[in-house]
């Protein structure tokens, strides 16, 4: 059976969303056009409205609609000194979930990666060299991916804000709280190994 | 940290399709708006022509943006006087990918429920009555799912059929091909029992 063109062009098209194969795709039209017209109409709103108005903060890149970013435009934030580099806005929300970190971010939107062609400029370290030279940044938190991509790219910020003679952390990787050691990766072990610390008795 | 408007509600709406969940949501979404921009256009049009265009086979009453579907539409299914009578348009699809089908289908859109006061004219059995007393049909199929009420409204509809004298068959229900007894539940080996077959020795 050929299903009609409208439906085989939604199925291709939520094929496009991450995670959704070609079964879920038919489910979700189907379930879209049997009981969730108005739910489709809504979501197509919603897709039009956020590629149409959300770039990127001005300040810090993340993905926002506004000029500056929710975190950015608070004052306490800039004036902390504290600077996380991440690589994506989904890592920005991460890390505020944890509800720990109170400084501001930048987003490099990616990672330093010379054969796909990806240097410093199109991860906007331009950007963030400016910043470095014209803001009161007191610390340089380092929290790309413990990757190769990620740690080069952590390596190559710690040269420019070192220039700068701003301090500058990594955060720590290693076994996750409440893991077990039995699942834990090789890579992960072995930065849980190389960054143990010494347990002070006094 | 509050993610923009416009972002916060391209996830709610994205958590309407099922099997979709908070993290997935938010994955759909940064990915959309990080690198498939204009796959989310793409979306959000196949949406809103799907919605908006597609209505129900006024034959069969499967999904179709036209006035009859794709199966209906040919002579020799009409031809055939079988009528297999589904649930929903994805059984039509899945007893379709078989290959093994040539006949017509009637899809109920749902199945009687009573006490969510679903009852014969809202899966269409009006219809449906008058389909077998104008039309030749020779054999009503009755492949609605094996659940209390799928067995309900086969039972209804075998009631139909034979007041106009028209055969009627259940599906067979059992362990599925290539699966093993012991990850079979309950009631499809109940099925298989109450449904096994003489071994002709001859
Ligand atoms: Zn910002
Ligand atoms: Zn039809």
């Amino acid at each position: 059976m050929r299903l009609s063109p409208a439906i085989t062009e939604l199925i291709q098209a939520l094929r496009l969303l991450p995670g959704v194969g070609p079964k879920s795709a038919q489910r979700m039209a189907f379930q879209i056009l049997e009981r969730q017209r108005e739910g489709g109409l809504r979501l197509a709103a919603a897709l039009t409205e956020a590629v149409e108005k959300v770039g990127h903060c001005e300040v810090c890149r993340t993905l926002t609609e506004d000029a500056v970013c929710g975190i950015c435009a608070q004052p306490k934030r800039r004036d902390s000194g504290l600077l996380c580099i991440v690589e994506t806005p989904a890592d920005v929300l991460a890390i505020e979930q944890t509800g720990y970190y109170q400084g501001c971010y930048f987003v490099l939107m990616g990672h330093l990666s010379p054969l796909d062609g990806i240097g410093p400029d199109d991860i906007g370290l331009d950007i963030l060299a400016k910043r470095l030279r014209e803001e009161p940044v007191q610390e340089v938190i380092l929290a790309t991916n413990p990757t190769v991509e990620g740690e080069a790219t952590a390596h190559f910020i710690a040269d420019l804000a070192h220039r700068q003679r701003i301090a500058t952390s990594r955060i720590a990787h290693g076994v996750p709280v409440g893991g077990e050691l039995e699942y834990v990766d090789q890579a992960t072990l072995g930065h849980a190994f190389s960054g143990r610390k010494v347990i002070d008795m006094n």
